[in-house]
């Protein structure tokens, strides 16, 4: 078919000179420092599992680097999630906020603890939840019963509310936080995405009562597969310390186990190698800056998309570089995905709105326009570490 | 005090004599082939996490080391028992079969797909599921409705048996296979620790609907944390893999969810050091059966404590080697465990049993005689696999 502009050409042309590379995965890790020396101790040590150093460690220099007064390693962020729902006290039968426009794992975590999840809309400049449009649905959907916000339609307890910031750019956390104040809701910060993104100088995941953060092999750094879950609260650190190794009570030898736990705990070697990429990731932010400015410049011609920035008073991480296409081209997006990744320039869309996704189909939400709007025209574009470091340009 | 004979110096002794020198802990791993290759290689490849060539290789070398048709790695085994439990249909308020000699995962595992662990007695010589006592058990105790075994004190259906391999000593299989037929059991097989066990040439894990392993890092061979589902049933396999990686739905780019899924994959890395472990299992084993040679001949001239030896028919993998102290001197076990691990050599007790725990008190059970008896005499006994190695003694 002949088009006057063939946009996804255009596209692969800016990809190309923001990149300086003809091909490109999405995202992949970076290993540049001390990961072969800590995996090697590791394994000279025959400390790999529930036993070492590098957990204590890790824990530490997360805590640290997020300037929160407590970090628990875990297997996963879905992991984290899970514990961080079930820590706040989030009970069968509870609903729990959530955006629509988020990854699976989010509302599976809510379903672990037995709860609803109830979808929350987007904001198109953040692409996190809007706070202004989920105050006015809790005005007129909630009620006051015993101090508690109640669904009026389901009359279900409204727990909690996770908000997440996309793609490493902060949501607007402060207003959501004024909103949870104000409808009695526990905020559980998702900054799965967002190490090293911070709110006026303030981490991400340390606003909220628990933040969780995710070191998948696709995220900024990662342990293989990893977890945590920060928190100011002594008290929570403790419980999720507890819950997420088995409930065991110490003692010297004794099995004596007070709570139905979980087996979370992140193995030492996966630990180590989160120590060692944690040392590198003020680098990888500065490199993933870097790459968004040359897909700034190099996208500066189309005006047919533009790419998410940083919300104002914010640094993100720019984890995943992230185009969103003008209305009238829409329609185009598959054509564009296709192209990309045929030319061998990995691109994805966005996650398919969980409100449509068969297990959550019957869930309670608000009106998700903008959610609807965004999920046909994102585009998320090569982002990988190596892409933004200035010798590679 | 003073006493006529000193067990615990007796028994002191008799450890040092078996395992040539003066101290050990109860069980490390063994890193002697290409752990550090492999690793490397991930490293080098930056496939560390949920995708990678040393998962499926993993897996295809598990299911071939034990004969299954299918293996599906895992984070850990409790991940693994909850996925089988979940698999094979286990629904909320179900009740299932499971030892109270075993560790806390079997009945956390049941508490995560929200039925209720319903505790079995153990057999003085496998330690596991004495199947004569629970066959009795359940024709006095239940009734068929629907084609269902009903718990009649409770009402409540009777779904599944987890019997379990302790210590790597297999259970009586068979027998619990013949119970579960009459029961309409489904049975799920814990094969956490037996690894290389195996009955009648057929590797334990393997009987049952499904079969689970762990590789933490106590067990003969590990991944840091890991573990599997094995089975012969390829639909049962094809949802296990389905389930543990979230439940996605096959698409170049979209991401469609048709189940609450689970992200319980293994990670690449730690799948690279199974692997290397996987090829160094038979040696571990031989000098693991070795060790039990030693301690047998160690131990023979104090009459008041026997070894666990493998079954009739069975060959164990003796991953923790466990003495069993004559009832006469049962009040003696704190002194033991108090004197030998103050001595350097690490033993621990058998877990405290589940029904007595905090969270499963008001749980159903069987008489647990046995159960009780077993938990005040045992003790297991620095089991490392190069305590076993010719060269070391």
């Amino acid at each position: 078919m002949l088009k006057e502009v063939d946009h996804s050409q255009e596209i692969i042309n800016s990809i190309k000179v923001a990149i300086g590379t003809d091909t490109a995965v999405l995202h992949e890790p970076r290993f540049n420092g001390n990961e072969w020396t800590y995996l090697k101790d590791c394994l000279d040590s025959t400390f790999v599992s529930s036993v070492g150093q590098y957990v204590d460690r890790f824990e530490k220099e997360l805590a640290g680097y997020t300037n929160a007064a407590h970090a628990v390693a875990v297997v996963n962020g879905t992991s984290a999630l899970h514990m961080a729902l079930q820590i706040v006290g989030v009970k069968s039968n509870d609903e729990v906020l959530i955006p629509s426009l988020t990854f699976v794992a989010t509302a599976n975590a809510v379903r672990y603890c037995g709860a609803i999840p109830h979808f929350v809309d987007s904001d198109f400049g953040t692409l996190g939840i809007d706070p202004v449009a989920l105050r006015d649905h809790l005005k007129t959907t909630t009620d006051f019963i015993n101090n508690q916000c109640i669904n009026k339609q389901t009359g279900r307890v409204i727990r909690a509310i996770v908000p997440m910031h996309t793609f490493g750019h902060p949501v607007n956390i402060n207003e959501i936080l004024a909103v949870a104040r104000d409808f009695h809701l526990v905020v559980i910060e998702d900054a799965a995405e967002s190490l090293g993104s911070t709110v006026s100088g303030k981490h991400t995941g340390t606003f909220g009562e628990l933040g969780i953060i995710s070191f998948n092999g696709n995220k900024t750094i990662t342990t293989g597969g990893g977890g945590a879950i920060i928190t100011n609260n002594t008290e929570l650190a403790k419980l999720a310390k507890h819950l997420t190794t088995t409930a065991k009570l110490p003692h010297r030898w004794e099995y004596t186990h007070d709570e139905v736990g979980y087996n979370y705990r992140m193995p030492n070697i996966n630990a180590a190698l989160g120590c060692a990429q944690l040392e590198q990731l003020p680098d990888f932010i500065d490199a993933k800056r870097h790459l968004f400015v040359k897909y700034q410049s190099a996208f500066a011609d189309l005006p047919y998309v533009r790419l998410v920035s940083e919300p104002v008073d914010c640094h993100s991480n720019y984890w995943l570089q992230t185009l969103i296409l003008d209305e009238t081209i829409a329609e185009e997006r598959n054509d564009i995905l296709a192209a990309t990744n045929e030319a061998g320039l990995m691109t994805r869309p966005i996650w398919n709105l969980l409100h449509n996704l068969k297990p959550f189909k019957g869930c309670p939400r608000m009106d998700l326009s903008v959610a609807i709007s965004l999920e046909k025209r994102l585009l998320n574009l090569p982002s990988s570490v190596h892409l933004g470091e200035e010798n590679k340009l």
